[in-house]
């Protein structure tokens, strides 16, 4: 009787243990399962800039403009809202106000602003570069007539949105476009290092 | 002692089978660690090109061009080359050989070719576009005067090509551009249905 006892205590322990190990198993492969967010324009929704940039937000009661936060637009907006520490953009072309404010803004609170971009595209006309210059943020660009086309930004480190993209008005209300956005390190890294290569090259 | 025994038998067979399930949720876990590939340009390799569309390789012992397997371009074109059964092509600009010649070479084995592209840009010189159609491949194109500025492929339903990168010679060899390759369905999903609408829509 006292064998049998014995027997099963070593079994209820080690189905315990096993069922712990199976348990952080699964828990390990949920966290495995980073964000991602495809997103398509054009957005057919124009944001209302108050709701998104003022900070007491849209007081207007009647205020027809978007303020669908399932909107592509306003989720593009709000991942650049929600950086804690630093915005890496390396954007071929900038000429969005809402995308060129929230960087601003970010800028302000005291987000570590960097952006790199490509010499022709900087001194077109309506580009945001000589506004972020006045603000103080720091751009360096390429020196040669072939274009730094890349469309991508890396946020606090952690994640990156890139894509066929430009900061554009036309790429928000009238292009066919796509962003991906994710923290897959395996992802982020590879982006973090060419900002890094390019910071420095230029 | 027969008693012992009996236990000990029904001990076996429940580690046996938590054994199997955790062999099952590592195996899933590691499944679930879909291809991620992050490719970067300008690619200072030149290609060979026999090396990768001659169906009899690169014969010349004296090959000065590269047959690097771990160039972007190289890389690039063998994600084309081992398309089974469909590309899908969304693509802005398409003017670069080696990347028709691919496409157009999968076409002839039989696989499924469909291209989305942009109509200003469809006429450009140098476009690959009418060499498409005269091989008898399927274009569509949008009917704005906005741009159609997707950069994307999926490939056989289960790989998307993604990122900045037009299949431009200039992409290849002079400007900075960055591609992102996965096969991970949730990232697929979204792109392969973005494709199905454009193409009904155009």
């Amino acid at each position: 009787q006292f064998r049998l006892n014995k027997w099963l205590l070593v079994q209820i322990g080690a189905v315990s243990t096993i069922t712990v190990i199976i348990y952080r198993l699964v828990k390990k492969q949920r966290q495995a399962e980073y964000t991602k967010n495809v997103l398509f324009f054009p957005d057919s929704h124009i944001p209302c800039r108050k709701y998104l940039l003022s900070p007491i937000g849209c007081t207007k009661n009647d205020c027809r403009l978007s303020h669908n936060e399932k909107s592509s637009f306003i989720k593009l907006m709000r991942y650049i809202l929600n950086a804690q520490k630093s915005l890496k953009l390396c954007m071929f072309s900038i000429t969005c106000d809402e995308l060129a404010q929230a960087v601003t803004t970010k800028y302000r609170q005291g987000v570590v602003v960097k952006v790199v971009t490509d010499t022709e595209y900087m001194n077109l006309n309506g580009s945001k570069m000589h506004g972020f210059l006045k603000q103080g943020i720091e751009i360096r660009h390429d020196r040669s007539s072939y274009l730094m086309h890349h469309k991508f930004v890396v946020i606090d480190e952690k994640i990156v949105v890139t894509g066929s993209f430009n900061w554009t008005h036309a790429a928000v209300v009238g292009n066919t476009e796509n962003v991906l956005v994710t923290n897959n390190p395996e992802i982020v890294r590879p982006y973090l290092n060419e900002f890094t290569n390019l910071w420095e090259k230029y």
